[in-house]
């Protein structure tokens, strides 16, 4: 056991053998589209939100909030939204790029179990404004942490997630009836997937490459 | 090998043992703000970086540009925003929450040895807008995304990270002179901690309790 004050490494079992699969689970994490439709235990996913909460949050305002839509009407709502806004955005693309856009898979709500809109609250005082008063943004921000950390530790269970952001973010919010003062980050929807894959849809169906990373890496 | 067809969990390596220790990963990740000064290899943080744009993107639209500030003048003026903001911050408070506000350690800039800003490129047509018409936020959450990626491998190597929202973004994106087009996300510090801690610094020092995440989550 190492000191933490003598070493670069610590007493905690973050060893290379670790770190290795960790980095496969960062790299084999996907959007998930297809899904099975055979449910998703209540408890796994409730395990999940609970190791999710554990993210950083600016000022520990801790500004999530998950909202399990269970209702046939309001999950019919949405996958409507979506369906319309999909529609509306195929507009904007012309020739071959159009082709491409409509064979994309862009979301699974159908047959997803588990929807899972994640909200910020912005009225909280939880934290008493601590490092958000030059960035509020940072509250949002931290949802999306937490968003993150819940992505990659269903991808650890085998789940698969999908962020649907394609929709009207105040109809959700009015579909789903929240309190004011609340901010959708994410429409997520979660299950078992029928694939697995190591590289992104978008780029499987060439609608975009990866980037080399040192193009995005800079000096000052 | 189970067929990733049949059965929840995947024919990838992430045993419970693995699972075990993500969760300790999350757990032990911290905001860190004691760092040793000795320095970060240039290789490591690179890799991490790496990593870190195998974040999720909307429409693979991949964001993230990473900016190291290594200029003396331009890391001692970016603290000296910070120092700024940080006094008119706690000018909001009273009494004994002034007094605390005013005891805590809120940023490592000065000793820590990688000051990192990461900033969201939103001029880049990379991802031809797919999934960002009706929430053009989600381009910044995927800078968001790749952060608390990088956050989390950062750890599992022993390093310590820390995001300093007490600034005014405007005048930092000043400083680091980048393109127009791109937005500050965060400003990271990065070094070996000088302490090891389970609990937020804010929450040790009862600033903020944590929440029963049983309070968080909600059904529709």
């Amino acid at each position: 056991m190492t000191d933490p004050k003598q070493g670069p490494h610590t007493h905690l079992p973050f060893d290379a053998t670790f770190r290795a699969t960790f980095r496969d689970l960062v790299l084999w994490r996907r959007d998930v589209r297809r899904f099975r439709t055979d449910p998703v235990p209540e408890k796994l996913l409730d395990d999940l939100i609970e190791l999710a909460t554990h993210a950083p949050s600016v000022g520990f305002s801790q500004p999530w909030r998950f909202v399990k839509v269970k209702s046939t009407e309001r999950r019919r709502a949405v996958w409507e939204n979506f369906a319309a806004a999909n529609a509306k955005a195929l507009e904007n693309y012309d020739g071959q790029q159009r082709a491409t856009y409509a064979g994309l898979k862009l979301a699974g709500l159908k047959e997803a179990p588990i929807h899972l809109a994640v909200f910020s609250d912005e009225s909280s005082i939880t934290g008493s404004g601590l490092g958000r008063q030059t960035m509020p943004e940072t509250v949002r921000y931290s949802v999306v942490a937490a968003i993150q950390t819940l992505w990659l530790a269903a991808r650890a269970e085998g789940l698969g997630m999908g962020w649907v952001s394609i929709l009207d973010p105040a109809a959700v919010t009015r579909i789903l009836d929240v309190p004011s003062g609340w901010t959708l980050v994410a429409y997520l929807d979660l299950g078992w997937p029928a694939e697995e894959h190591l590289d992104p849809e978008l780029e499987r169906h060439h609608w975009e490459a990866r980037h080399y990373t040192g193009d995005l890496v800079f000096e000052r």
